[in-house]
């Protein structure tokens, strides 16, 4: 689909941040044609040499107002805790009309953190692209990230259709599939299929970790028995994970108290020996495997 | 390495269930000539039907103690829960000096339910491929999967040297490394490398399962985000896994323990939005992640 009917979506798109998921936007932005001028703000001079190293940007910007300035697109690409930062600092560069989206892994926070700092007449369309790989930083960027991932936005009911339609339009330029739902729902959903196993994966690490060191050094040595896909994981970047930890703290909580509560079911189980239990426990869990394959997620 | 000296190691080895590795370790052996004759053994005749379509075996045997008769080497490749009953069958048809080994999961188990059972002269070597997939069964075995991979045996110290050495070169020509050690440590490590994960891999899942109809079809929909690392391996044989939990249940109950202290401090840090805990927590784990990759078992 993409690269068959190029055209410009935005005159200018501003990306506020250059990590994998902005990196690899740029990619498709840039791939496609799909806008007349992309600007790239970043906190450090390290970053905007490598977007420009990568033929990433038009324009690069250690003041990301001076990026946002004019731009049709603005998409916040940082860890969701500085949101707020950022839309203060940029309220004033948005011209009437523009449209704020972003990529971060919980919605609501976005809403709450982002709409009381911009001016009338601004779309605000959160959104995230759940696609990612366990690499980080503006090298790790490739457009074909996002191709047959879904794409969520969780526009409030009030937001302007069009607003929604051009963000939408571009994440199917990205190859993305698109579903629109509510900012709080979008939360419980990826508290389950993201958040859990991210903060499972960093916990099971760090347990190996603790260790005595005689065993801390077979643990890795001997990872290939389905430890290591945990150390995928939980090669994450940490401070996107402290972030979305404490902006999706309620759904985080209620889940890790199913999962605690399933889990110690299962201990308990183990304990008493119950093999039928066990057995029947472990069976029913193909399924959802099947589901994950047929829904060709994986 | 392997192919480049073809030679037969034992006249006749026999293969007692015919899984995912059993069967792959039939095809390396096979494709070797590591065997003048290969027998295998199976519960069903639909195994033994299919193993014969793949031509991997000279003769098949629904009873074991047929199949073990005169063989130089007896792999025991079923769940590790029937190994008792199967050394029982078939120690009336052990040659002296015949070898018997395994591929279970936990070691210390195998010594005390094999070990009572074979008869003088004959000579015990626990084993086990640290290598897999999520799929089971005769049809899903391959050559190459224990290529790059450990594995592990757990003789006594009164074990015969040539024995020892005989097992450590089938695997060697299987492709796999060979690591010695002690069952009882070896039983520590997996615990925390493999049966730790999978059973935080089935209860996340399981947890995923239990929620709300509304949630969970959108928990496979949008399980890119982590979710669908766990689907695979929660997809692993359940009767395998049942009998992994009886027979190291007290490593397993050790080290939940660990892991559910672990994640308990994790749990309290968010619910009091401790964020520099969180992100420090988070960045540790990186450097396993290193050590993974370092140790080509990725």
């Amino acid at each position: 689909m993409s690269g068959s009917d190029n055209k410009v979506l935005f005159e200018r798109i501003a990306l506020i941040g250059a990590g994998l998921i902005g990196s690899s936007l740029a990619h498709v932005v840039r791939r496609d044609g799909l806008a007349g001028h992309i600007a790239v703000s970043a906190r450090t001079q390290a970053t905007l040499d490598k977007i420009q190293e990568l033929g990433l940007a038009d324009s690069v910007h250690l003041d990301a107002s001076e990026a946002a300035q004019d731009a049709d697109l603005v998409v916040l690409c940082t860890p969701v805790g500085v949101y707020g930062d950022i839309a203060k600092a940029i309220a004033p560069s948005l011209k009437p009309g523009a449209i704020v989206t972003d990529v971060g892994s919980c919605k609501q926070s976005v809403i709450d953190d982002v709409r009381p700092h911009l001016p009338e007449g601004v779309h605000l369309v959160p959104g995230h692209p759940v696609a990612g790989t366990e690499h980080s930083g503006p090298e790790a960027g490739f457009a074909e990230l996002f191709e047959g991932r879904w794409a969520i936005l969780t526009p409030e009911t009030d937001t302007d259709e069009d607003a929604i339609e051009a963000v939408a339009d571009l994440w199917r330029r990205a190859g993305s599939f698109i579903e629109i739902m509510e900012a709080r729902h979008h939360d419980q959903v990826l508290a389950i299929t993201s958040h859990l196993p991210q903060l499972v994966a960093y916990t099971i690490v760090d347990t190996a970790t603790g260790l005595e060191d005689h065993l801390k050094g077979e643990v890795v040595k001997f990872s290939a028995g389905g430890f290591r896909d945990f150390t995928r994981l939980a090669a994450s970047d940490p401070v996107m994970w402290r972030d979305i930890c404490l902006a999706n703290k309620d759904a985080i909580l209620d889940i890790l108290g199913r999962f605690t509560e399933d889990l110690t079911a299962l201990q308990r189980a183990i304990r008493r020996g119950e093999a039928k239990t066990l057995e029947e426990s472990f069976a029913r869990t193909r399924a959802i495997r099947r589901g994950v394959i047929d829904a060709k997620q994986d």
